[in-house]
């Protein structure tokens, strides 16, 4: 039996870009990243339209790892939560 | 009393460009935040090091926009089973 992953490769359009991905991930998933990299992208091009491509995309870049701190952070609160709270035996 | 949140200005540095992020976070928030995907970007240069420094940003924020999702995924089912656990009364 293979029980290696099945590797996924499909091609997103980023801001009129064609980029070439690869994952064990299912490609709604691959597909709803890309979308949310491009709105991301496109948001900012909107607030300034003579910002640099690549500019646009190192600001998307920490946009997201911003969410993706803020999330951490919440998710290790709840996780805290969750260890503090008194066990059932 | 002024109740307005502190706007944080910082310089960064990413890939050896520097950028000026304005915010509410506060700085040590911001530099981890921008460390992250600088690390994040010279994690690519190094896997191919001849990829345009644009492609490079997108290909950064694809990647940490994937952890996001993957992350929100594992957030919301934790919530989930909050939510249907007994509640104690």
């Amino acid at each position: 039996m293979n029980s290696r992953k099945k590797i996924n490769t499909i091609t997103v359009s980023i801001l009129n870009d064609q980029y070439t991905i690869k994952g064990d991930a299912d490609v709604e998933h691959i597909e709803q990243v890309a979308n949310y990299v491009d709105y991301k992208m496109k948001e900012f091009l909107l607030k300034n339209s003579t910002l640099p491509s690549k500019k646009l995309a190192v600001l998307t870049a920490l946009n997201i790892a911003d969410e993706l701190f803020r999330l951490q952070k919440d998710y290790q609160e709840i996780i805290q939560l969750l260890d503090e709270s008194p066990k059932k035996r």
